[in-house]
């Protein structure tokens, strides 16, 4: 259709970077959600922190290139990974480059132990308390928190921060983390049970409180619908190279 | 992080492409989705069907160089436009390209007469009977209509189809058509009612049937909520050029 100047699509260089969220428990206050940022070694923004990412390598899919970064950030799977946003502002950065963002939830167990490949240059942050960001990485860690707002209203994505089994309390807490707010503990034990999708064990917790029903996720399908993007078509696609 | 061959991120290319829907009604039947495609004139794919779109130019946002796509195929104004995902799988093109996809909603009126600046190349499809198509193309549109499905269930976009003021059944004949279910004439009347967003007009509608009272929507506001990615922060960042 167009005959502009950039008629071949060049001078425009592709990254990939990733929002990599977890829960953090510290002693017995509630929740709070944690995610990995890297100290930059080089200009722009030397020295400042910016989310895991690095350029789009030919020959790498994007969803493969995001589970790269996050691999070699934490040395984790991701319990649930999707791309967010690509953001593509003139002047986000110095020259033109259009970051292709993804965001991924990791189970709390896990992002305890995380270690990646650089990990001198990895540091985690409480969400809420994040330090001076390089580009328009502050804007995007907003987003990221909004989509996962929005999203745990219309599927389970608030289990990806949960072992196989939890309580009722774990995911009231998940939830009241999310959302940022109280929720009633009956209400939402009526809400999670007319959604058919918790399947009690014959497991306990047992502790300083009385003990508590471990339950388990009644479901082998992913904790959101991806529609026509299901993850094996991809994932297959993605990774195949000509 | 990465120290990969691809350190500069070279060898990758940016498109920008955009799946238009709006509604066609022929005769009482019932509306239909309908899209435009551009017939290609060059390799790869000469001469199949494609989506409107082209190469971004380095001085240009994502969603300017969208809003252009769309304003030169069809010659409008869009009442919904979001972008819907970047496709960059390696085999998706002979050449690696990342195409950052938009998608975008026509009011049924203004459609009927888009005329765009080439319009020898540009046709209308119903979107069920598409004919073969360029690239990842056809993936992309079912996943365009996929988002199109589910966001109606949570915001007021199916609106976006309809000139501002409108009858309770031309509502719910887009729902339906969206939907590709029918839907109770009293239940859809209600459940509109509880969400009091629309606000009665005082004039009717009158032909074949009896009158039918006209509403226009009750808010000022987007027809989805676009959280931090609201529109004006979008378009000044990326029309602003440095």
């Amino acid at each position: 259709m167009s005959t502009r100047s950039a008629d071949r699509g060049d001078g425009i260089r592709v990254a990939v970077s990733t929002v990599i969220l977890t829960l953090r428990r510290e002693g017995t206050a509630a929740p709070r959600i944690a995610l990995p940022l890297v100290r930059r070694t080089r200009d722009p923004h030397e020295d400042a922190w910016a989310l895991p990412g690095g350029w789009l390598d030919p020959t790498e899919g994007l969803t493969a290139a995001a589970a790269r970064t996050l691999a070699e950030t934490t040395g984790l799977a991701p319990s649930w990974l999707e791309q967010l946003y690509a953001f593509g502002a003139v002047d986000r950065s110095p020259s033109r480059v259009i970051s292709v963002v993804y965001w991924a939830l990791l189970r709390e167990e896990d992002a305890v132990d995380a270690v990646g490949s650089d990990p001198e240059n990895v540091a985690w942050f409480d969400a809420e308390q994040l330090p001076a960001l390089a580009f328009d990485h502050a804007r995007i860690i907003e987003y990221a928190l909004w989509r996962l707002r929005n999203k745990v209203g219309y599927s389970r994505v608030a289990q990806g921060f949960l072992p196989p089994e939890f309580t009722l309390a774990d995911l009231r807490e998940a939830y009241e983390t999310i959302l940022g707010r109280r929720l009633d503990p009956a209400n939402f034990r009526r809400q999670v049970d007319a959604t058919r999708t918790l399947i009690p064990t014959n497991a306990f917790r047992t502790g300083s409180h009385r003990p508590a029903r471990l339950y388990r996720d009644a479901t082998d399908v992913e904790l959101a619908d991806r529609g026509p993007l299901s993850p094996e078509e991809t994932s297959t696609e993605e990774t195949r190279i000509p």
